[in-house]
């Protein structure tokens, strides 16, 4: 048996007992993260490093891309390791998520342990969980298992990947357990309100400038079901906001009423434009987009229009208006 | 004894066995909520309501403001009651709150259940706790204690508050036990990744039109640390905007970086305004509302001033400067 993903109790507890003694008989421990590292990955990776540290292991936590600043405190560990006796996975569904500095490693990774159902097993034991809403969610269980008290600093670092991979408890991933697992982790001492305030209630001056230079240039059409928003160059230039803090912007025209195709024109430095297609209800986004060459998932996809603002406006919308036509009637 | 706020586990148990007596030997129960209604007193009065008709008895909850159709879901019991025998306060700090139409009661009013701690004491016997993220945290101990099972409907009016009245478990007010309590309302059937679509995913037209109008007059002051925002009767006008549209406006100048105070100056039809204070770290705005007349809780306050704008605004900017320059040096 190598993998799990049952709701079978017992098989569950056995695969738990197994990932504690093959973390229990090493020594020296690489931990991996995926590429564009998220709070989860970290979160994981640094809760199970702080962990094995406190096991008396010497563990290090690794990613391809820099660890954003915003996340400093969930550091810990070694830099890195030369002669690791087990490579550990965290949060990573597939070898291409390694991303290229962490790549050399993929043939030779021990232990994975995710909460992707779609995670493609390339290591030799895996351990998967998709009910869980995080990766972090899973490694509480773990780290209480390994016998490891939970202390202030490790979770910090669990409700991290929780919170954040759930939109603070938004997201239709949060279960009762991810609730309980959360509330222990508080009672553990993670600062929550300091956490979540870092991580969902602050807002930068620039970033907030943009949303309202974003809103002045709001468009409805094809009778309010169509939200068009255009990011230009000079509105990030005037509101000197961060490639970064543009996250979430083009999310925001599909969560207004009525709504049914969020579309966001992002200007780009050779002057076109990066469309972004964001739907609700029965229109698909990647459909939309796939006849101007782009493509997505169903409700979320982007394109690349090379036109000028209004014609590209005009041919986004014009495509919207045709799928939305096409749309059986909802009585 | 006619209040609790205390931590005396003992002490709390008893007037918690004391409301179950009163609630159970009424018959016709009358639950009064607070004008421009939130999910909490909302999902506070349906949730007793609902739990009271289970128990055989007759029950109505009234609110001087039109219910919010977002809210529509929560409706339960009588539209009123001419002859009470029991009339209940929930989620209200004072008599002020109760709105023109609910005033007539304010003499009268036996049991209130509240978690301000700012609760003026007007009913018969109140019980408050101030370390209840929601009203409706307290009410789920409430139903429990009275023997009700909580069904899916009760379970979804406890999450509606709990949840609206955290921002979805952001707020520091969220406590261990307020995740648990959450936990346990989604094991009770509340309808956690539905509710959260409805109340925090979705924006109306109107309600982002106005937050465009309020973002265009946001101003710095202090350094940065102070952030105004104005909410005028003409920007409602023009944004179409409802009253209850209005709620959570009040906490975006807080979120701002840097920002300790976040201020929200609320223009009414009598020209005066309403002064809603936000601060984080150790600013506490109950304190600087209450130079005006006003309070409410350490990090969330509100009072009323009658001058014209720029009075207002530089009275309030001027009485948070005092309180910066108040505080010890962090270094």
């Amino acid at each position: 048996m190598t993998e799990t993903n049952l709701p079978d109790t017992a098989a569950r507890e056995k695969d738990l007992q197994k990932i504690c003694g093959i973390l229990k008989s090493a020594q020296q421990i690489l931990i991996l993260t995926h590429k564009s590292p998220d709070g989860d990955t970290l979160g994981s990776g640094f809760a199970l490093c702080r962990a094995l540290i406190k096991l008396g292991k010497t563990a290090a936590v690794v990613c391809s891309d820099p660890i954003p600043q915003r996340y400093d405190y969930l550091r810990a560990g070694e830099k890195n390791l030369e002669t690791p006796d087990l490579i550990v996975a965290v949060d990573i569904a597939t070898t291409d998520l390694l991303g290229d500095k962490l790549s050399c490693y993929k043939e030779n990774i021990d232990l994975c342990i995710d909460h992707h159902g779609s995670n493609s097993r390339f290591a030799k034991f895996t351990f998967v969980d998709s009910n869980a809403a995080a990766a972090c969610e899973i490694f509480t269980e773990v780290i209480n298992k390994l016998g490891v008290e939970i202390s202030k600093d490790i979770a910090n670092c669990l409700y991290t990947g929780i919170a954040t991979d759930t939109g603070c408890f938004r997201y239709s991933s949060t279960t009762a357990k991810t609730l309980k697992t959360a509330a222990a982790l508080v009672e553990a001492g993670a600062e929550s309100a300091k956490l979540n305030k870092l991580l969902f209630e602050t807002v930068s001056k620039e970033r907030l400038e943009l949303e309202k230079l974003a809103l002045q240039n709001l468009e409805y059409h094809c009778g309010g079901k169509a939200a068009v928003m255009v990011l230009s160059l000079d509105m990030m230039e005037k509101s000197g906001a961060e490639e970064s803090e543009t996250e979430g912007i083009p999310a925001l025209p599909a969560r207004i009423e009525g709504v049914e195709a969020g579309i966001t024109l992002r200007e780009k430095e050779d002057g076109s434009y990066k469309i972004s297609v964001r739907t609700v209800k029965k229109l698909n986004a990647s459909q939309i987009c796939a006849r101007f060459g782009g493509g997505g998932h169903s409700c979320a996809a982007g394109c690349r229009l090379t036109d000028n603002l209004e014609t590209a406006k005009s041919e986004i919308v014009g495509a919207v208006r045709d799928a939305l036509e096409k749309l059986p009637s909802e009585d």
